[in-house]
């Protein structure tokens, strides 16, 4: 195969990236300063070889323990848990949490055959074990994120002294009434708050 | 600068990648195989050192002269003029061209400073004056694309036994009348051929 077809193929693999897509960005990187795609492929390879799961979150970082963990400046008796490290970087974004995190790596799918034992479930047990105080779940609004959050609720469930909330679901921000499907809007009707 | 923030900075540099979508595309690889990501560095890295500008016609190949000009079943007295080298992957999908190729790589746009000498039009000339018969003109249809078509045909014009012919404009196939802007309709029109 020539070196074209051969970073075509690789980029198609890419997810939502179609073939053409990948064409053009196989042109791109042809019609840029060579220096630019060696700069991608090291970046690619930086990665594989130095990022790690952190031992204690499952976050994904060069460190281990990750940035968060490794943090003393974090609220260590507040834990969100999330189904994936790059959710992370969304609730990072929002400037809104200073706890720590706890990634599940997916969420509970039966037929997928994923079950407790193929997330990082006893991690978290183990975590909130010791000092902490309130459990957040952040994991997704999906029928799946759901159930995982249910489950873990009940794990959960056997510690008293732990608060444990699940984050609000409700109209996004910015987004039109008028687009909104019927259950988020059902979601912002029962979670709806006095002015 | 972490790993993976500076993976998603490369991959947010691509064309139609935005901050978003680099950061789904890291933490893919980082979900997949090791070896997956190892092959697409070392895909780019092959195209970065092997892929070269043919010198005869333009087309980035690994080989030089390319695929094309150097296979002698290819029919040399017809030639398509391209504006880059990926829309000959385009043409080539169609299976209807068996002659050879020429890449402008662009097309004249006086404000941006792009005139013939920024073009491959030397090169262009130097084969017309060869055993091309006809000359198959194949840029974009744009506005920039139809200007430098119509600086080509003036250009050819000095060569009175060669054909100048440029791929016919209209309705996409597959398309739907409905949603076609004026323009091609009345491409589609001007050009309509008897049944």
């Amino acid at each position: 195969m020539s070196a074209i077809d051969g970073l075509v193929q690789e980029f198609s693999r890419l997810p939502g990236v179609g073939r053409k897509t990948a064409q053009r960005l196989t042109y791109h990187l042809l019609k840029r300063p060579p220096e630019e795609a060696r700069r991608l492929a090291e970046a690619i390879g930086r990665v594989v070889d130095e990022v790690k799961a952190c031992s204690r979150c499952g976050n994904l970082s060069s460190e281990d323990p990750c940035e968060f963990c490794h943090n003393s400046r974090r609220d260590a008796t507040a834990l969100c848990v999330v189904e994936e490290a790059s959710d992370i970087k969304a609730i990072e974004g929002s400037g809104r949490f200073r706890g720590l995190y706890h990634v599940l790596g997916g969420h509970l799918s039966p037929l997928d055959g994923i079950g407790p034992d193929e997330l990082n479930m006893a991690g978290l047990m183990r975590r909130l074990e010791q000092d902490v105080r309130e459990l957040i779940i952040a994991t997704n609004p999906s029928v799946e994120g759901e159930a995982t959050a249910a489950y873990i609720h009940r794990l959960a469930s056997g510690l008293p002294e732990l608060r444990v909330t699940r984050l609000a679901r409700g109209l996004p921000v910015g987004g039109d009434l008028e687009y909104a499907d019927g259950v988020t809007i059902a979601e912002a009707f029962s979670g709806r708050r006095e002015m």
